[in-house]
């Protein structure tokens, strides 16, 4: 049996973790600001990090919640503004955890495709016309999660004008952004127009996801709302990873840090994106994303899906396709990168065009 | 105006937490098991610390799981296992918290009053004899939040007894038991019966409450279900405080920490019973603790409730004695002594004193 290569979830790799800053970051808070740290809090977050967050997005401090990662927010944010019934609009493919959260308050849930990852936008203005207005249209716009695309410039603001028009609230997901490999950046949807906006993001793939820091930007009357069931829930999030994350962004270093992971990261796409052409060429389609974590992997119509016994034989696993759509998925593939060498990502698609080869072969 | 004397949140005093020594925990265990602890990991909580809690409880590993606090892990075992119209049972008073969270499921709330610190049993059990048999009894046996009294052997065994019979489950919520200033502890529910007992507990009041860190020993098939909802709800809880908790614990000085609290507190107990005893004769009746954060006073039904304005004039602040009730309450008075020197204990109880003659005078 050959050594697994796993694309699964998308978590980076433990050699990017800045240990030994840390340690000075924890010695540091904990001397200074132990006393805070080390007590209740305000159920909004850890007070230096929030400040620090609102300056860098350049909002009011009330507008900003801190929690233990962002799907734990968006789950507040969902029982305290959703209700059965309501309308989410997702992109499909689209991240799978948030659709497990949503689906929780049983919305009327309405998927558009992404073609040549862009959203089909004529979908949406012809259900909007028809009269469902969603409650929130949640978007990856940058290196979609699990897509790998970049929502661009004419349909960021086509949909804030849709936003504006119909009155819902576009919730951004980008906790890839700063992970830009090549290209240029777009205006994020939130700098667009921070009134349409929620915008969440974390810093499991900037810093640590263990720390287990995500924080939302919203309407003052939603965060009220949420930081309020957030007491009612856990009084406050832990405060010590906030601490020394905030700390680590005040000694100034984070875009070393940063420009690191790019280098990194950057060469390991290249390796996966090379092997593609050279192995999945005539299988399928997919984006060829300058940033983030993840490539999308559309299997043609006539090739078969992917099955998880065979891959399994072959010393590969993938994420199920279909948990990152309403409906269908299976012949999706989701590839993170980040986390596999250049080696395994090379070997990793090679493999799989074997498995595809196989199980195609009549 | 004088000084404000807030006798409101059980909260610990900054100046009992272990600073020094919570430096050395995270130096060591960034540098030893970063790795882990600053990657994703599992939803019940840091490896580390759930072995080292289920060999000091004798449970199986997988029975526990470890959160954000116990509050929030409440709220996840309300979540998996609590539906509309189930009937929750109560002590009352109780803590103001679980009641919020229950509330949620819109539960078939009991309410049993506490007399002289015992529930009455036998309102339980005509109760139960009517066909109304809770799926959980949520009871905090020793010194309770917020009344400071402590389950007697026989009440507990009664309770397990009809448990057993009526085949419900107790929730023994006991993150002040270590906290004991004079006497014998009596056996937990939880040691007495592991089978009919939840025990939820945390380190809030031993350690720091900032790290946020509780746990939970549930029968398997809950805490299976608690787990799977928490990886679908926030991923896993933040690591870096669990570990450096558990580091610390592994030093072996807990004892001795604990040791420092309980004489700490004591005299803060004395300070504040030998106060109720000159200044409140005659208005109310209160337990004895011995341990825990609280003195729950009972005002006597000829005395007119606490008027928070001129509570306030007299430099007082207390929580709303009704949030510990379903119903009434507003002749109750929470006193966590723990955070108030012994003098702010003594000033407090005086001015109480001032504060029911002037508004009893008539």
């Amino acid at each position: 049996m050959k050594d697994l290569i796993a694309f699964t979830r998308g978590v980076p790799p433990v050699e990017t973790f800045p240990n030994q800053q840390l340690i000075e970051c924890a010695e540091r808070v904990i001397s200074k600001r132990g006393d805070d740290i080390l007590q209740y809090g305000s159920a909004a977050g850890y007070g230096p990090l929030r400040e620090y967050l609102a300056q860098k997005y350049a909002v009011e401090v009330d507008r900003l919640v801190i929690g233990q990662g962002s799907l734990e927010l968006l789950d507040l944010l969902c029982r305290v503004s959703l209700e059965a019934g309501d309308s989410v609009f997702v992109e499909q493919p689209t991240y799978d955890r948030p659709l497990v959260i949503f689906r929780r308050a049983q919305p009327d849930f309405r998927g558009f495709n992404l073609c040549d990852g862009q959203i089909d936008i004529e979908a949406v203005k012809t259900i909007l016309e028809n009269g469902t207005i969603p409650k929130y249209f949640y978007v990856i716009p940058d290196f979609q999660n699990p897509n790998g695309s970049v929502m661009g410039l004419d349909q960021r603001l086509v949909l804030i004008e849709l936003a504006k028009k119909y009155r819902f609230l576009i919730i951004e997901d980008n906790p890839y952004r700063h992970l830009r490999y090549e290209g240029t950046a777009l205006p994020s949807l939130f700098e667009l127009s921070s009134d349409d906006v929620i915008h969440m993001s974390s810093f499991s793939k900037l810093l640590s996801p263990g720390l287990r820091i995500g924080f939302m930007i919203l309407p003052k009357d939603l965060s009220k709302k949420m930081i309020d069931f957030a007491n009612d829930t856990y009084i406050c999030p832990s405060f010590l990873g906030q601490a020394v994350a905030v700390d680590f962004f005040e000694q100034g270093t984070l875009d070393q840090h940063i420009g690191k992971l790019i280098n990194l990261y950057r060469s390991r796409l290249q390796a996966l994106l090379s092997a593609l052409d050279k192995h999945l060429k005539g299988y399928g389609e997919w984006v060829r994303p300058q940033g983030g974590f993840f490539v999308g992997l559309h299997l043609s119509d006539h090739i078969a899906p992917i099955d998880p016994e065979l891959a399994a034989k072959y010393g590969l696993a993938f994420s199920d396709g279909r948990g990152f759509f309403l409906n269908g998925g299976s012949r999706f593939v989701r590839l993170p990168f980040c986390a596999l060498t250049e080696d395994q990502n090379k070997q990793g698609i090679e493999r799989l065009g074997e498995v595809i080869s196989a199980s195609n072969k009549d």
